[in-house]
């Protein structure tokens, strides 16, 4: 057990990292451990702007080593297969992509300013810390985002600091009082995108919308069906085939419990279901086997650097109320896709 | 039984006008109406531009007659406890409206270019048409809309002219050639919003999503609490309430068919649905009702104009690609609301 | 306008009788509806007991008039689409039935003792009130009853006389007091039932289900596939396909409001709901179509009878604690089916 | 590491034993286990008869050791959530439950014989296999079963003997052939219940529900509100209360995710499913602490030998189509509860 990074990258008994350190740190450990030769496993999203992204990926391909970026939520069983549908052309040509990931943590005005409201901590607020996962499902489903508009909403400005009492609070809080703060990430942003393939896509993020505890759900709308997914209910899939008999089109739920879906054949008898952490299990099975048998593993380092190249693009049109292009990736050293 | 819309207008015997004739005569026939002293209701959206609304707007007033929009989702009793819900405080304050309307008829690219595909008949697209309905009800639940951004799109460009047989269509359509013709409004639209009261809110209207046959469905997020309806089962309303207790909140689905719900006790027993047509009678019934007692009756004609307001703003939006502020609303006489 | 039913009977420019008089009345009017040579379209349930059943169906006959009873639910779009998707084999050998029929108004104690809890003006409580229903929706879907076993039971025995007051109820209510009655129908029925065809079935009805309005669902499974069904979206039947690709198997909601459903081409376009009086407009209409063309309609009075059997029978069963096989049905004159 | 029970039960390191041999081993291996003073853990249902089981609540209590039946499900946090609203008294007096459990695995007549469908190795059916679980269910959320009436069926008598091949079976085989054997388990079961308090009850067991691949499903109905729970959707219950302000009554949703709910502040943030392993990782972390703390732990070997005196009965009901009463639960030393 190591308590340092530094000593932990520097032994020769580990061939992979697990970068799990806050998202600042994510370039610094990231390099290094590339440079000491290991193979990179990093948390979402990337990193916490695209310059530093572009480094940790030059780094990686300089050191010939394996990255992947633990966008998780494509290694639901679920999702995975939503994938293979697309595949099998039973969506057709994608029309629409909607995105939600709501959740209500910060509702209550006493809910104190903790690290992930602050600018400088946290980068941004729900825009890049749940919509990184929807941009990424959004790239591995429907296709390359080109353009993106953006607005962003700041409901609750000030906040108490972190271990002021919620009586001191409510009694003498005033904007800029020592016992208050100010809110520097949004509490909530919308996103319209068109992709390179002609459809158009729209994502919601919030941390203000009551009830919906981690609400991670897309539909994809395409000329020969649809598909819809909601976290809560992560080992369903609702597919609709327009190549249905007319009379009994429907919305079906397909419960993505069987031997024939994608991972679950290596867990319970049919209509068992699963759980969040199986998503990281999934991960790591995934990527040591891509570095046993050499295989390709997605989304890698690349992937995780357009994801944020998206999110960045985004904020700039939310400050000037304009759509934005998104801008095309180029590494020092020629990196593309 | 009058064939002739000029005879009817003329005739003693009548005091109210129910304007169902093709949006772009909505303006000759309800101000004509209004002239000859008659009560108006018109079919929505109230005109195809802000111009002829105003005028229609100044001519009931000048009359002195009632006038109302039949925006008639808003007499679906599950709306109208919405509202009530909402009035109640039991959303308290709001921070979310997210509104989708879609629909999939026009999906098959050998669908012919009807009139609804032509922007000299159908003025716009879903935007118009879907929209219209959702961004009244945004008005009546969440607030005023004051700007508005929006992205379009086009799928389909070309369809075979109606009366074109499909083989000849796909034996030798090529853009352009007499059996084709050229689709003038958007296929699909998104919009997003700022209300005057902080909200933000997001509006989607398609005809391309395939097995959504009508779904008007919306979500409203609040400080206390949340709401949300769907058409395809509209005597339901899903609430969520942060004053329950912690642990037995959720959404719950309020079956609307009690006695003590708008509109139901005129109706069934508990548990007994009611279906599309009921919205007509409501709205029917209300206005009369409203002649009758001298009461208030919105929509209103200065309720239409503001949805057009909307509307146009929102394609000014989408042809430059900025944020639009949505015009406020100025009648010769001092139309305000 | 006749406020006598005999007067009715008696008038030569009406062809058809609906008998919506008391349950009690059924057999006396529809009996002498019949020998006046009028076609008679009855409310459910039939008859108070197979006798008079027996003998409203002898009279049909004999008078030579068309007969149906109003088990309205058959005309539901979706139940006429289950029975649609069975005949195209798409459901198979049926080996299950699943039947509840739940409603909660009578939970409150001090709901008085109206003449629905009295067996001399009622018959029975929800078995024969609600399981008519779904005992002809089953006998319609799913194949012929034959035997029957069945549990009873009482929850609450006394209730105030209606109107007498909640307070003096709750002051000094004592059993056999004068302000209260005894109940003599059952709260609650549960059957069992085996079919000719070697399907099982249950059966569940009672007014004690909190929260459950007017839940008329069933289930049906067989060798092919599956179907669902509830009242309270009763423009949706669920289906399962065991044809289906393995891996996209799933319940599907077919939403019935396509053209190419049953009765639906005559409402309104796609995707826009009908509500609870429909079935009863399409009873009416089925019914003078029948005469008309002199086509089959079901539920006839042999049918109507077929269920008042099964009814019997459980009862019998309730009070026995032993399975009863289902009388055959002999009329007079050689009533069969 | 051992393969021998009997040298693992004999190690003195060892403090607690998991009896998860087939059933038919149950009674030995828990009896041996208790006689070396180990705490005994048992898979369930506990034994294949009322006399094993006996004889095995009397080995433990003789032995002082502590003793659990793992009836999973009753460590679904959603479950133990029902437990607690109902002691809340949220529900009230309960007038119902009713419960299913469906599979679907053995639909295909080409499905072979293995042990499952043979009385010898099996005991029963989903009668036993399914039922109990549920049964357990009922014991602990609705109370003690006092009256039991019973339905088997059984749809496919013969089925080919495994490692036949399908096609030698499709040529070839007759009844009693040498590729074929006989079923001697029921394919499905109804019962029906009388509680000691006054309920009543359905349960439903069966492997012939095409599309229910695992579906463990009850609802409750009480004089205050209505629960609903069903395995696919793990981390959810439904809540109806009578006590919510009448327009805004309607089963709630609770997604039980919460710190505040039941085993869930052990686990992931608000809105994290759990899976079905997890119910088994609760049931050791429960039985566990309780043997560290002396507390009480159930279902004990009391509550399991209940649960088979119950599925007893019932077969005895269906072999003779009467209802019959649960026998009372006398162990030689006085076993009851």
């Amino acid at each position: 057990m190591e308590s340092d990074w530094r000593a932990l990258v520097a032994r020769d008994d580990i061939d992979v990292i697990d970068v799990c350190v806050p998202q600042a740190l994510h370039a610094t450990v990231a390099i290094a451990a590339a440079e000491a030769g290991k193979h990179v496993l990093c948390e979402k999203p990337l990193a916490l702007n695209q310059a530093d992204a572009k480094a940790m990926l030059a780094a990686v391909r300089q050191a010939g080593v394996r990255h992947c970026v633990n966008h998780n939520y494509r290694r639901v069983p679920a999702i995975q297969l939503a994938k293979q549908l697309i595949d099998e052309g039973r969506i057709g040509r994608i029309f629409h992509w909607r995105a939600t990931y709501q959740q209500d943590w910060i509702i209550d005005p006493e809910f104190p300013l903790t690290w992930h409201l602050q600018r400088e901590h946290a980068g941004s607020g729900p825009h890049g810390d749940l919509n990184s996962h929807s941009v990424d499902l959004a790239h591995f489903l429907a296709g390359r985002i080109e353009t993106v508009s953006c607005l962003t909403a700041s409901f609750i400005d000030q906040r108490p600091l972190p271990g002021v009492g919620a009586a001191t609070f409510a009694a003498g809080a005033q904007a800029d009082s020592p016992v208050c703060g100010k809110v520097t990430v949004e509490d909530a942003s919308l996103m319209h995108v068109r992709f390179a393939n002609g459809a158009i896509g729209s994502f919601e993020a919030t941390r203000f919308a009551a009830g919906r505890k981690n609400r991670n759900r897309f539909e994809i709308y395409g000329s020969e069906g649809s598909l819809a997914f909601d976290l809560k209910r992560m080992n369903e899939l609702e597919l609709y085939s327009r190549n249905d008999p007319e009379h009994i089109r429907g919305f079906r739920t397909i419960l993505v419990t069987e031997a024939c879906h994608p991972y679950v054949g290596r867990w319970w008898p049919p209509g068992h279901t699963i759980g969040y952490e199986h998503t990281f299990i999934h991960t790591v099975a995934d990527f040591v086997t891509a570095i046993h048998t050499g295989g390709a593993i997605h989304p890698d380092f690349s992937d995780g650097l357009r994801v944020i190249a998206v999110l960045e693009a985004a904020l700039e049109s939310a400050a000037s109320g304009r759509q934005i292009k998104v801008s095309s990736i180029h590494s020092p050293e020629g990196v593309s896709s």
